[in-house]
């Protein structure tokens, strides 16, 4: 009857099934653009053609988290405008880098299954690609999301659980075609510290906060086409707090890494994640990065760093992401794992 | 004496006076991301060039109220700098896709003028054009403004009320020349329903809400390059209050009809409209539609929608939109009567 | 130890030293639409290409004040992050334009040193190239700052103070190649004002407002890659409030002078230029200008004002700027000193 789209309920996923999801995007010039205007970011790769030249690239992509963001954006109205939490990432890998111009559209396999015990919602794991307009993927990663039944009575369906790796191997990291860091120009991409410079175990206070306003994240959200209602609509939750996109938590922390990160210039892989705690606006967001392991790649002069980047408001409280029972500290908003490629 | 301009008052105005507007302006892809952080617009046709091909197209032209929004923009000096009020649109259609690079202008035609009978006023009826660096007209309507006398002493003109159709007639609406639905995909696209599902009468509740800010009000109507002080200035009325520019409005409300509407995907026709109730930050702008009449075009497989776009702040009040005495009721921010393409 | 930048300190700096500064940029059609949606700049040749293109260019070249500001926002982490005070400008030069799709870096050699009197800070004079990806200088300006010291006991240098002229002399100023207004439409500018209807000493108060937003000076500042923290952080201030970028304030009166300037088509020198108290959001910012000399340039038919621009919030004073004792008055924001191209 009704012509608006009610999204899916936890009953309307099938192991296997492929969801072809809506309105693929172009990106281009302007999506730069509103990129730099809506985070603080620096990366060089991402802020210069000639820089990206210089990498042995045709110009510079577009920030690896635009792709990531407007291909999260169009699964929300498969995946989850009825879920209750998004509880979390693995196996994302990027595959190609992002050019202005290119059109992405997304897909999703639902690979895993298991309804809760309360018999009200289930988790729902889906494989979502990226692809650009010659059908090639750009991006993929395994996200789980906890969805409510249409109907309680519905029997449970048998539960199946993907076998997720902890992180995406090292050598099955992506080194977009061409890239080099032979010519690599410290002074102009803003620090000295090289691959060899980081140790595993190694803290980074990225030092800079940024407070954030409602017209801010609803501009960054909409123009990944996420449309999902609590972002936007101030009547929907009962505090009158529009809840900030996950994302866009994501973003302002990567930006502000630049500050002791400034040469781990692309993401490459989305290990895992979990958006700790809520994020509203008034929040002033800070973030550090730990060094949690190191890799060589397929391509000499390119090292990898697995960093666990963290968001945070108020203090830093010693970095500890966790209390006694093992809950996230409150001002904990972000704990991602990424693989990125930093000069050796 | 001043340099600055004062604006036009009523004894301005002389019947076939054509006003060409001042400030050409280039539009292009960063104008296309704005409009996409601005509101949430999904339309599968502007949002992606590979979408836009394959419905015969050279790519994705500029949403059809870019065009709008900036020919409107030109015509705010010469036309409502001194209105009191913005009173209707009549006979408006698209007449050619803007495309990113095209650089518009806008002139118009005084049709119409009507003392009011205290003297203080008068009404302005202007048919404006938007034109293309070529020339070409790309969009045209009337529009009427009650305006200030400068000098409530200066004796009434003739009055002349132009003749003004209650709606564009089908077979007037422009097709863009090489837009075809044959090969439309209704799953990229993000709904299923063909014009054939639209029944006259029917109404579509947009369900989703966005709460304005002053930041993203005033980015838009700045975009279009609209200076009128009420929107910008919180000094300027006496409540402290921002009026919100009634085309944010517009295009809040036609980007939240893409849930039920998706697949009206252009807009070629503005058979007229009301901006109900003024519009303030803070507001949690609603829309709803309802089909007012369905049309074949002089293109197979393109149908033609007139709907009833409603935004509305607080509830629906059941779509009811005027009280026993034919006011609109406060919770009424925009009534708009347009022509939409569908494909069959 | 830490990777992060701690910033320069006052001893940091040696007469002739040249900073090479991080984070190349590539500006283009996002930029330029951002800076329209941020600022109600409707100067012609900045807005239309084909405008541009009737006054010899190739097009339309990005607002002057992207040049500055980008090239500004790269100085901040080298000149400016330990800075207690934006103290003046002087010798500032458009050299040539910048186009949609150029990359920006920019340098700064140390000219002047000097350290005050309480040991506990310095002033340090730069000058400013903004390169484009040629090599070629777009802009060069000379800026002074105050500096902290980064230990109090360190013995001062032999002072350095730069001989800066009070204005740029009319026979420096470069009038960019090809630039012609022989086919100058004065109703599509806006205005009918020629070079020849300004005299020396005349006001023009440009009438309108803005009020000013977190969201939007943010946007902005990030846009130009200028991350001091003052202006993002709302927790680094005792008083809670951000600092907003001098240069948002900047572009405001630039574009709010069009209003009575709207043929001052090009801004090609800055002769000095104060900061005079700080702005903050909520602030409703107002512009006026003083001709304060007018000169003939090396091509006939291409004028030079020299002008005084003038942001203030609340009421203009009487366009007085400072009180008896030579403090500006509280409501200026800005004194900036000019010269732009108008039609003869």
């Amino acid at each position: 009857m009704s012509k608006t789209n009610p999204g899916r309920f936890f009953e309307d996923y099938r192991i296997g099934d492929v969801i072809r999801h809506a309105v693929p995007r172009t990106v281009a010039e302007g999506e730069r653009a509103l990129y730099h205007a809506l985070y603080p970011a620096r990366h060089a790769l991402y802020s210069s053609d000639e820089f990206a030249a210089d990498c042995g690239l045709d110009g510079s992509p577009l920030d690896d988290l635009i792709a990531f963001h407007v291909v999260f954006g169009k699964t929300v109205p498969d995946i989850s405008l009825n879920a209750v939490a998004n509880l979390g990432y693995a196996e994302g890998r990027w595959l190609k880098p992002v050019w202005p111009g290119d059109t992405l559209r997304a897909e999703s396999e639902v690979i895993g299954l298991k309804e809760n015990s309360n018999g009200k919602s289930g988790v729902v794991y889906v494989r979502t690609r990226g692809l650009n307009q010659m059908g090639e993927a750009v991006l993929e990663y395994v996200r789980w999301v906890m969805v409510r039944k249409r109907d309680e009575t519905t029997p449970a369906p048998a539960p199946v659980l993907p076998d997720l790796a902890k992180a995406v191997a090292a050598a099955d990291l992506v080194i977009p075609e061409g890239l080099t860091f032979a010519d690599y120009d410290f002074e102009l991409a803003g620090e000295p510290h090289r691959w060899g410079d980081y140790a595993v175990g190694e803290i980074i206070d990225h030092v800079d906060g940024v407070t954030i306003e409602e017209a801010e994240h609803m501009l960054a959200t909409r123009l990944w086409q996420n449309t999902a209602k609590v972002h936007f609509d101030a009547t929907f939750r009962e505090d009158g707090k529009r809840l900030i996109y996950g994302g866009h938590v994501i973003s302002m922390a990567r930006a502000l890494s630049f500050n002791g990160l400034a040469n781990a210039q692309m993401i490459v892989a989305l290990n895992g994640g979990a958006h700790a705690n809520p994020c509203f606006a008034g929040d002033t967001v800070r973030a550090w990065s730990e060094v949690l392991d190191k890799a060589e790649t397929s391509v000499p002069g390119i090292g990898a760093l697995r960093l666990r980047l963290v968001a945070h408001k108020g203090a830093a409280g010693d970095h500890k992401l966790r209390d006694d029972q093992g809950k996230y500290h409150p001002q904990v908003l972000l704990d991602l794992d990424l693989w990125v490629l930093v000069p050796v």
